[in-house]
């Protein structure tokens, strides 16, 4: 590989409002949910591999093509508003219908989505309003300005007003009605449907001429369009894309290549693919020049993460592991920008704890837990895995510790109990979760043999963990009945895995019951989870510690993303000092490899290309996967030492542990802001835009008020 | 009303060929149900009032917007096919994905439902051949032309194949496939999406200067578009449709209208409309010839019913309750061509057994049960009417009846299933059917008080008129479980429903439980389908027949809904000369009032404009409604006396009643073609083109051969 150019500079300011602020300006509303399920089948379905599109494996659903938005308005005087609707529509007040000559072509056009000005007059008096829109291309959506009636989060939506006409001629409604989807889009003019990133021009960094082509080198990995300005006549052109040169430069083999004529080009652009190098073959084309597209999610500096410290490497190693995240952070948080381009709930759930310490975009968590979970019926585990289901449920838990948004947590509990009784349809006599014939069972990547048939005590843990999911959200929807058998199942569950799995002797959790025998083999899943998961008591932690986590004798994981749980798990034992060294060794071991962005998979000692394939395919490894880019969590949760104690960070605690550091200072962002700690020696300085803390020094409890600095020195 | 012109002349010649036939022939392929919900969604939502759309007030759903069509071939060659595909797909061999650079720039177009074609070359051996699409505007549809590989019915189709990979790195899936829909699209241009019935030109029977505008009469109820033929300026046309001359005359309460701009005519037609008068006014706009755009289903003469007897009057309905079935034969059943323009469960049992007589579109049947059946989740009663759940369980047991088609059964009994867990979800502690606070129990518009509160006796019936389906269907689908669960049910059900409303001094049962209270009123609706449904047994219907549906004491039905079962139940009781007098009396009534299609109801002795009014509307009633048409199966069914006695008409029965009429004859469609039946005095002969018949003549059973024609002299 060639010398990687230095990562590009963050690209500063928020392109949308934050979505959970109410505002008392219209805004667009839709059906909550769809237009998550929409944009992700346009964003899951842009995967491709060698110019054939590669949908996922799971049934994707579509957004309700029919809704009915409503709410009731008390007017002095009558008011003039205008509508903009995606979506063919109708309006009725107090149930009946507006008629308007205007309307008759207007709404003679087949599934528009492009929004037109509808004038309206609103009677004087209480009136119930309600437009019912119609879109099968995308979410029914609507945009209502008046000085007193305008659309916002306090409509309501249903997908079926389940009219009924009584003896008496007179309707009656049943229609179950939710609070809309809203956020994001305050211009009338562009609705939901015109979502899209942000984007800018970028050239190469430089070129060369290769046998009959050009490979240009943008200097790092990097996600956009290719653009030919300037071309000079018809012709055909060849590109093949590259996250290394080898790639690029393999046409027979690379993983993504456009082959197209200049005159097509301009009637319609190249899809987006992510790369570093390009190679570019043309037959009676020519163009000016090659630029790129750059396509990313904007964030905001000043609620954004931040870290540096007396280490360089370690520096470089969070620069490159935020670049990584921000790569992936886009309409949904996805694995990596190459492969699958698809949202995975297991890869999801770290990248939001990531997220946490980097950008705070909840935004983007919520998009992507709506997406994953779709619309009823469940048929499947969510993208067919068992464990990703489980990582599903806990990641709303986790959102909520992290954002306080109760009003999520009521849009999404119907849904987690939905997902929950399928989980428990397929449940053994004993309550406990074995995969069935169409469940995959994953777990990890791993290179040493490893059953995942029967009974695994990894899903038995991460059950459990939902179960407590399951728990809190019900006692934060003030659901009480949901609360005492959450606790129940949890309770009886956590004792059994510890009936079951946990041996004395050997001082770990075991692996698994296959066909009613105990595997013995013990590896670091299910036994790092049990203490994370708080399955584990003290004394097993110390055992499993010693006994499993630090024992060369367990066979080593090797993927990032097992890795990001077996060093948290390091870390809330205290052994920062070993994940320093670790983060250094495997992080570290990337970066002189010459990555720009980190792997899907990375196995020190590999030589040259090895270090490219996967799957059994040359260049088959991803090269800028989210679950890589673990350090951002663990130097912003466990160095920084910064956590949320109640939800949104009301509260929060500060534990600085440098791990034999000299210096390190950094930034944790909150729905606040951000809260600054700088550890230096023995002196520890916090400061927060919010929320009140507690700096946690061995015993010492040292209060941090909001905006104010709070300067201690330590022992 | 004007004197009405004679009804058009009929329209032969199938547009599309029967789709239960195998085709060697390549044909379009697409998950099973999905173009039925899709194609749905644009019928039911094409409703306007005033301009407004108005879409139904139940869940719309969506087809699948990725699914995977597959098949296994042995080739002894490689073999060049064809490929054409509504959406972007791939295509696998034996799981793997083929690349072709071809495909790079075409498949990056998105949401095209534009068919283009894709050369392929499959090598030889024996492969499994995956084709995935994805369409969010259209139902993905593949078409694949070639020698040994083409598309057809034997293909099947997933919408998830919960593709999962083991510790190996082996692919498995494991999604669940079913068969594919097709049939009717066999040309490779012509793919699902394009589906539309055919039109042809009418003119205006006659025009009349009215007011500031023109007064056209169409000479009798009709559908289509209207065309203004070379407009000459610009400027507003406003159209005022009426199905009769004071709808049309009345701009400020007219149920449909259009007002548009000829500039805006010639970028976009007008929507289609049902009339028989349209009132136009112009301003700055001229037009040279108005003429409508008739868009009809075109159906097959040599499998169409037809019936001619003594009576003139009686052959006048006969025709014009035919011609208003072929109004509302249109992509559905649908209910009536001006309002609602809905496909409703209910009403559509009624046409599918007057189609059964009439036209034997079976696709047509097959496109509305799956389209009113819709996706799961179930979330509500079909058109959200507990009666209309039943009827559409029920609709399944008769199509089969009638068709014999038991891929269509296999196809639908799983949505039968589901939609009766939703029922049975519902019911209360002693198995009976109770309206839940968002269920609309209808029966029928009546002009006497009835309670529709509690326990209905009606509903009981078809609740197990319904669980005799789910046998029969269970049986023909080797469901053997089903068929002994469902026999209990039924059996219980039964005997509950006589011990509980059969009221032995009466002779009735009573109409309903109301908190705890027998409400002992006596209705016919209860009564009569006791009697068809077979709860009653002779004795009992006797009673029934004497006591109540030959009683002017028990309140008079007024819908021709209803009527179509009571005076079905007093055929079947062999009151046919009865029969025959309330056919000339009510339907005979409407001619003479000027109908020339039969409408949603009629009161004998309204007047004038009373006839148009409706649900507080002066023109909300429809004039041309499919349930007004039941004479077309009355006289087919028992006075030809046909009907099938093993499914699909492998046997049959023909036992002719005349009721009275000197002579009649008429024909009966039936898969192989056609039964015909002449009485003439005590002849009677019976030929038809399939099917072992056996004519009943009292005592006397006499076999009839296929393809010979039997005479016989009666007593």
């Amino acid at each position: 590989m060639q010398a990687p150019t230095n990562p590009p500079t963050p690209t500063p300011i928020a392109q949308h409002p934050s979505p959970n602020t109410h505002h008392s300006a219209p805004e667009w509303i839709w059906y909550p949910g769809d237009f998550e399920i929409w944009l992700g089948n346009i964003v899951n379905n842009r995967r491709t591999e060698r110019g054939m599109i590669f949908p996922p494996f799971w049934k994707q659903d579509s957004h309700y093509i029919t809704v009915e938005f409503t709410k009731t308005f008390t007017l002095e005087y009558e008011e003039h508003v205008s509508i903009f609707c995606e979506g063919r529509f109708n309006i009725a007040i107090d149930g009946k219908l507006m008629s308007n000559p205007l309307m008759t072509h207007m709404s003679a056009k087949r599934d528009t989505n492009t929004p037109f000005l509808y004038p309206c007059v609103i009677p004087a008096g209480r009136h119930r309003l309600s437009l019912k829109v119609w879109n099968q291309l995308t979410p029914p959506a609507i945009y209502i300005d008046g000085e007193n009636i305008f659309t916002d989060g306090s409509w309501e939506a249903t997908y079926e007003d389940k009219i009924w006409v009584d003896d008496n001629g007179t309707p009656h409604g049943a229609g179950i009605y939710v609070p809309v989807g809203h956020g994001g889009f305050t211009q009338r003019d562009q609705g939901p449907s015109t979502y899209h990133l942000d984007t800018r021009e970028q050239l190469p960094a430089s070129s060369e001429p290769v046998g009959r082509g050009t490979l240009y080198d943008f200097g790092h990995e990097t996600f956009g369009t290719l653009v030919f300005k300037h071309p000079k006549s018809d012709g055909m052109i060849t590109i093949c894309y590259g996250e290394s040169r080898e790639e690029a430069l393999d046409t027979d083999n690379c993983e993504t290549l456009d082959y197209c004529s200049v005159n097509a080009l301009k009637a319609e652009s190249l899809a987006s693919k992510a790369f570093r190098y390009v190679y570019i073959e043309t037959i009676d084309a020519a163009f000016e020049q090659l630029v790129m597209r750059y396509e990313y999610t904007p964030y905001d500096l000043a609620r954004s993460g931040s870290f540096r410290c007396s280490d360089d490497e370690l520096n470089h190693i969070w620069q490159t592991a935020a670049y990584t995240m921000d790569l992936t952070t886009r309409e949904f948080f996805l694995d990596g920008i190459k492969r699958d381009r698809w949202t995975w709930s297991g890869d999801a759930i770290q990248s939001y704890l990531m997220n946490y310490y980097l950008r705070f975009n909840d935004a983007c968590v919520r998009r992507t837990i709506r997406q994953l979970r779709g619309k009823d019926p469940v048929t499947a585990h969510i993208n067919t895995i068992m464990d990703y289901t489980f990582f599903w449920l806990i990641s709303v838990d986790q959102y909520y510790s992290y954002t306080g948004d109760k009003a999520f947590l009521s849009e999404i509990y119907p849904k987690m109990l939905s997902m929950m009784a399928y989980v428990e349809g397929r449940l053994n006599d004993q309550g406990m979760a074995e995969g069935k014939a169409d469940d995959w069972i994953f777990v990890d990547w791993t290179d040493f043999p490893m059953h995942k048939h029967g009974i695994l005590c990894f899903e038995q843990i991460l059950l459990y963990r939902a179960y407590c999911a399951m728990l809190r959200v019900s006692h934060v929807c003030g659901e009480q009945k949901g609360v005492i058998a959450w606790t129940e199942k949890a309770t009886r569950l956590g004792q059994l895995i510890r009936d079951t799995f946990w041996n004395e002797e050997r001082g770990a959790f075991l692996h698994a019951i296959e066909e009613g025998e105990m595997n013995t083999q013990v590896t670091r899943f299910a036994n790092m989870f049990a203490i994370i998961y708080g399955i584990a008591d003290k004394r097993m932690s110390q055992r499993i510690l010693d006994g499993v986590l630090m024992s060369d004798d367990v066979n080593a994981i090797t993927t990032p993303y097992m890795r990001f749980y077996e060093l948290e798990t390091l870390c809330t034992m205290g052994r920062q000092e070993n994940v320093l060294s670790e983060i250094k060794t495997y992080w570290g071991g990337m970066l002189r490899e010459g990555a720009t962005t980190f792997w899907e998979k990375y196995v020190p000692g590999e030589q040259g290309r090895e270090h490219l394939a996967m799957y059994g395919r040359p260049y088959g490894k991803s090269l800028c996967h989210a679950w890589g880019a673990s350090p951002i969590y663990l130097l912003g949760r466990y160095f920084l030492g910064v956590s949320p104690a109640k939800p949104g960070y009301e509260t929060y605690t500060v534990s600085p542990v440098t791990g034999g550091l000299e210096w390190m200072q950094g930034d944790v962002p909150t729905p606040f802001g951000r809260i600054h700690v700088e550890v230096s020696g023995n002196e520890v300085s916090v400061s927060s835009d919010g929320g009140e803390g507690t700096l946690i020094l061995g015993n010492r409890q040292i209060p941090i008020p909001a905006g104010k600095e709070v300067r201690v020195k330590g022992e």
